[in-house]
């Protein structure tokens, strides 16, 4: 390997020490802060989870209190953010394009964007809150409005999970719903350097402040390549029940033709992906509750019976987070498209984690491409071409 | 070097091939798509260098004219933008992020963000001039807002850089003023992966639209470490000028010191930045003209004058393209926290080259970082904290 060697896509490329988080892949295991996932989703909730991201450990009550309280009472938006979202969904603009045009106009109503980002933590995590708070808003917001029903202001009083519920239905959700909600919060934060993570990681190490890299990272994970796969396991959910076959013959017919069931199979996970499981438990428990629709879980269920039943696990072919986390969503009567909102309501967390790292110990980062075009070639007149 | 070496700001690390731009640092030598940066600003104008950038080759006079007029057709922004700008004229934003939240909102108002980008390069080519054309209205329209003047409405019939010119200030410019401003977003339109185009290319990896890239991009060059490199330089000619002292003096102290200053040296130029010469002719032409102050020019033009007269050239000391381009803004009377948008304004042909590059032959950018970071925590109750 020379330093000329083509690292396209930066496969293997190290590009930097990080504490936030670390997949054993051979293992199914993945831990946050050296805390397993299952810890995390069992003993914690989405604040506190967030408070162990930004600050490396887990909070005392008075500091958990007082960092729930922060984030609260970050929720309201301008209301001349409401009225882009209100514009926005005139022209009906992907709810990932909305959350991206949002923080990026919010910068100019946070005065922490002028401290100096490389010796002011406090500030930083301010931002960190306040942009964190505020995608749920937003997310809630544009999809009442496009809709065509008023938004729903939020309540300082309920936790980040279930006013999120809140501001989306317009009534106090069931705990069972706050319960799933708040626990794919959780275990959607961080999964390394990633091309949205990372996105953020560049953006921030020209200086550029919080909402300018988040703004960036929003871009990224709004890529079909990125945040769309438990969009692609629903439609595949959906096709399934239009073809009118056995579930059995449709996914041995598609394995037979050198097809992909989608959520199974990750590139970091060799066995299990630990978070498909704590999300199945949680839609275990929503079977029956009122609002949602558990018909699409149900037949996830009956696929991943199907899939186990051909033994592929032992290949490293195992359901991961995606595969069951659409299906919870229907079950809480989310609309699809809101989906990879969803992610990135919970994703900031390791966002603004690897911010943190970037400005504590930073280098800008400015790669190289090899030039492969033409040299020394002559400007001729236009009307010579 | 192994690859678990740790690749911090992946300096020399070669991501891909492109067919942009080569820098020839020993010559001090710039070429873009083959052509020196002197023949093209000698030669072309910024809608010609634009086509070469996204077509690869020089336009006939026919493809010219279409291509041009396109662009023109481009630039009016939907009134709900104009209404967000107005919103963030009230918050005072920095016009970088006002450039910022625009082209992510703008996305929803243009049907070619459904195109497959990987196999319709007019539709990308499409998005890139919409977004060229109202970046440049966009700067326009909130510079008059925040100054408490009505936007001026584009003209079709005016090139890109005298519309700009019109519509930012409102009356047809010198002639003069528009090849300064054509040049000069000319020659900052391309210069490698930098931050701000590897960000747009991380982006678009995910198969992301061009506009959430560029949104990515705008915020990466928003920060200080990239796109504020003029201002510095006009910090810096402030303070000569409040000093009261020779301008050698001041300079000759400031060395003394170990300071640097500001526009000379560059990371990848040997010798000479072509591009500074390129614009201290424009800056010469525009002595004396009409509606700009030319005393930061001319107080420039010592400093290089003594700068050249301790012959540090040979040692790679020679002035940058941030030399002059603040203080040639300045000639055309524009505000100093505007010039990263005429960067952006710029560089948008670079990084729409750079993102279809991306599209053309993809792969998802996604490095690794190493785990540094506590394993095996036991989680403890809150209580017992």
């Amino acid at each position: 390997m020379t330093s000329e060697q083509i690292h396209k896509g930066l496969d293997g490329v190290v590009i930097d020490e990080s504490e936030l988080s670390r997949v054993f892949g051979g293992e199914g295991r993945l831990i946050f802060r050296g805390y397993d996932i299952e810890d995390i989703a069992a003993n914690g909730d989405f604040e506190e989870t967030l408070y162990l991201m930004w600050y490396g450990e887990l909070p005392t009550e008075a500091e958990y209190e007082a960092f729930a309280d922060a984030l609260a009472a970050q929720r309201e938006v301008p209301d001349e953010i409401l009225d882009l979202l209100e514009n926005l969904a005139a022209v009906d603009q992907h709810p990932m394009d909305v959350l991206q045009a949002s923080v990026a106009a919010l910068a100019g109503y946070d005065d922490n964007v002028d401290v100096d980002p490389e010796s002011n933590l406090d500030g930083v995590v301010g931002m960190g809150q306040s942009i964190t708070a505020k995608l749920a808003t937003i997310t809630a917001a544009y999809n009442r409005l496009r809709e065509g029903e008023e938004p729903v202001a939020p309540r300082e009083d309920l936790s980040h999970a279930a006013n999120f519920l809140y501001m989306l239905h317009g009534e106090e959700p069931e705990q069972a719903h706050v319960d799933a909600m708040d626990t794919a919060l959780q275990i959607h934060m961080e999964h390394g350097t990633n091309a949205s993570t990372f996105t953020t990681r560049v953006i921030s190490s020209t200086l550029a402040n919080p909402y300018e890299a988040v703004a960036g990272g929003i871009g990224a994970l709004a890529g079909p390549l990125h945040g769309g796969a438990n969009q692609d396991v629903l439609n595949m959910l959906e096709e399934i029940e239009a073809s009118e076959k056995d579930v059995g013959e449709w996914i041995d017919d598609r394995l037979d033709e050198g097809g992909v069931v989608y959520g199974y199979g990750h590139r970091v996970y060799d066995v299990k992906d630990p978070r498909a499981y704590i999300l199945q438990e949680h839609a275990e428990t929503l079977i029956g509750e009122d609002g949602g629709d558990d018909k699409w879980y149900k037949l996830a269920r009956e696929v991943a019976s199907h899939m186990d039943s051909l033994g592929l696990e032992k290949k490293g072919i195992a359901p991961n987070v995606d595969f069951f986390s659409g299906t919870v969503y229907k079950q809480m009567d989310i609309p699809t498209d809101v989906y990879t909102n969803l992610f990135t309501m919970s994703r900031i967390g390791g966002w603004i984690g690897h911010i943190i790292e970037q400005y504590e110990d930073n280098r800008i980062i400015r790669p190289r491409a090899r030039y492969v075009g033409d040299v020394d070639l002559e400007w001729t007149a236009m009307d010579e071409r």
